[in-house]
């Protein structure tokens, strides 16, 4: 039963509330601090893990997502202290104004609340998350998977002994660490008790989330991104971009799974981009752009796998070396691919045309749009909010990458001299 | 089935998206000249649904809520005009910056998408909630009372007669109006289809929206609001603001439900409002407050009827001519009581000590928090806001009265020059 954790980081978060930006730094830098110390029992700690995992013959690709090693270590530390040198998101006038009467009203940031996340495997997560919400003065409740639990416990442990040194508030962050599938469903009931739920994973546990929570949730994760290619791109850079945005890390979110070319980019592209992805990538094509990597170089054929593309490629987010093809005859039908088949995580556009980037930013629907650069950019630490919560595809409350500002709401003061409503 | 609906609505949104303000705008005034051209029809099917109200035993006052005269339509003109006239809350930067490899990132205000409203008899919220959102570019199913279908059926069709006349997107507003339980429950699990759902009306409606939504939904409602009287308050003053809180409209959220009254500020307060409250208010009072209102002269204590206040006054909504009293020692119990049974509605304070107003807005976490005036002010039309679409009483996306921020997300643009992730 997790009702006392609810109290505890309720009561949490009313102190954390009120501590002064260089206070939190202060408890922040010392958490970094601890975590360095805790070094070796973090590393020993995921070795259990990994082993664990191996021996229940877990997928190597899940068992990599677990793993810590020194180096990840040290980026877990440096987030920390990057978060801690950001400013200080709560106790922002994002407005003020005076109504005729004399009112003055002001809106000003303040912390979310109590904020839970429900997350898979990567222990970075549990720091990452911690140091936002610990900065924008909420508490947290950290429910990773059972398969990180040693980690997770030894990062906690770690974090809260560097909280106390720091003069912080310990009960700011808990870990839900019971194992038990029904811990997961008495947080997405626990509604006045936490103020936000972030499911961060697969497919299946956001779903889940969704159709059980009653608390408010923030929806992330599903990116069928596309990249629209035009005739007056540079090819060397387009295809530089494409392989980027679809190899750099094919397992996230922002990578791109539909490349949409222009009929007159083709033939300059092809042969680039086979370049670029043979012996990578397989492509799924559609009969057009088929023909024009068939014409190729006969060498890098050989090593390009090319498939005929149905209907369900389009809509499929691979989150692998896979990518399909679809010529396009204008830009209109590559805003009205993207409006059928995208998710409203990240498109692109590569021109050097101003009319067709201004139609596509303005006319495209996502969290993220962008003209010349690679869709992987979509992500907090690259957009310098120094660490992510995830990235949301709903409208409400945020949307694109979640840092600080994600975890604050807002209040109005009025400010009076004995005004009555008439 | 509003299967049907939900995409007409979803594909006029997107219309509406790109529309520029000034057409927005342009069709938002022939909106208000359609509802004034219309009038009589609106008046005549008002008496339509008050007759049915009175053959079905309404309660009076319900009766009351559904009723609109000249003045009430007028005002709805006029509500319409002061939308339009309110600059565009769309295509507004929130902020851009550079990274250090030169992408340029905005973040703009985008319409929310399709909303829908579920909401109890004033009629009046049909054509509230329809300006606002078709000014923030979303279109908007409206899913009134089966009461007062009549009425939202007449003003919908003098809203849709206006978007045609003024060149609108006439798709953009539907109303629900089979009058089938079913309707509510299907828009509540349109996920994907609808992106928030607003419940306006009394606490069942809204905790059967909060218990079986499976779309994003921004809880409104229950305003358990305090005011905190100091001994360096004005006393006069003082019983005018209590007085202007409790009486001017006690079944709105925003009246005044309980009032905290320092010690030292019971003697001269209580005679003033025994005078202003005497023959309209209830009190409930604690031991010492009670005492102190005893010593109030002999005829007003005729016309005021004090009795005992029990543990549930300090949690009652009283929606009523009724008031709770509460004798406090210090402004450490006045925070703490409101942190205990506010609900993060209004608070107020009343004081002319500096030190006490700063502590009182600091640390009372409440979507309005008030000094030295009635709380009556949280409202979207006194705030400035146009309308108001409800009052948020949650911390996810929009707190306080809503107007048209509420109905905007961000999308982020992002302008490279070939950057690829490292």
């Amino acid at each position: 039963m997790l009702d006392a954790v609810f109290d505890s980081l309720r009561d949490a978060q009313k102190k954390l509330a009120l501590e002064s930006g260089e206070n939190k730094n202060k408890a922040l830098l010392a958490v970094a601090e601890a975590i360095r110390k805790d070094e070796t029992k973090i590393l020993l700690a995921n070795t259990y893990d990994i082993e664990k995992a191996r021996q229940t013959d877990t997928k190597e690709s899940l068992v990599e997502r677990l793993r810590i090693n020194e180096d990840r270590v040290h980026e877990m530390i440096q987030g920390v202290k990057n978060i801690a040198n950001l400013p200080d998101p709560v106790g922002k006038v994002r407005a003020g104004w005076t109504l005729p009467n004399g009112l003055f009203i002001e809106s000003l940031t303040v912390p979310l609340g109590v904020v839970a996340i429900i997350y898979e495997s990567r222990p970075n997560v549990t720091v990452d998350a911690f140091a936002l919400a610990y900065k924008a003065g909420c508490s947290i409740l950290l429910r990773g998977s059972s398969a990180a639990l040693n980690s997770n416990q030894a990062l906690v442990t770690a974090i809260k002994y560097g909280l106390k040194a720091g003069g912080g508030i310990e009960d700011a962050v808990e870990l839900a660490s019971s194992g038990e599938h029904s811990e997961v469903n008495e947080i997405l009931q626990a509604r006045g008790k936490i103020d936000v739920v972030l499911p961060r994973g697969g497919h299946n546990l956001i779903q889940y989330v969704l159709a059980n929570a009653r608390v408010p949730v923030i929806e992330t994760g599903e990116g069928n991104c596309h990249i629209y290619i035009e005739p007056s791109a540079d090819p060397q850079n387009a295809a530089e971009i494409i392989c980027n945005a679809k190899t750099q890390r094919p397992g996230a979110c922002n990578a791109v799974e539909t490349i949409l070319v222009h009929r007159d980019a083709l033939s300059a592209l092809a042969p680039l981009l086979t370049e670029k992805l043979a012996g990578k990538v397989k492509l799924r094509c559609d009969p057009q752009a088929k023909a024009a990597f068939g014409e190729t170089s006969a060498a890098a054929q050989a090593l390009l796998l090319i498939e005929d593309a149905t209907e369900e490629d389009w809509e499929t987010e691979y989150l692998d070396f896979i990518l399909a093809v679809k010529t396009v005859d204008t830009i209109d039908q590559a805003i009205d691919h993207i409006k059928r088949y995208g998710t409203g995580h990240s498109e692109c556009i590569l021109t050097d045309d101003l009319k067709s980037s201004e139609r596509f930013l303005r006319e495209v629907d996502a969290a993220c749009v962008y003209v010349n650069a690679s869709t992987r950019f979509t992500d907090g630490g690259a957009f310098g909010f120094g660490a992510e919560l995830g990235i949301s595809t709903q409208k409400l409350h945020v949307r694109g990458p979640m840092g600080l500002e994600a975890l604050c709401s807002i209040k109005y003061l009025i400010r009076g001299s004995g005004q009555i409503r008439p």
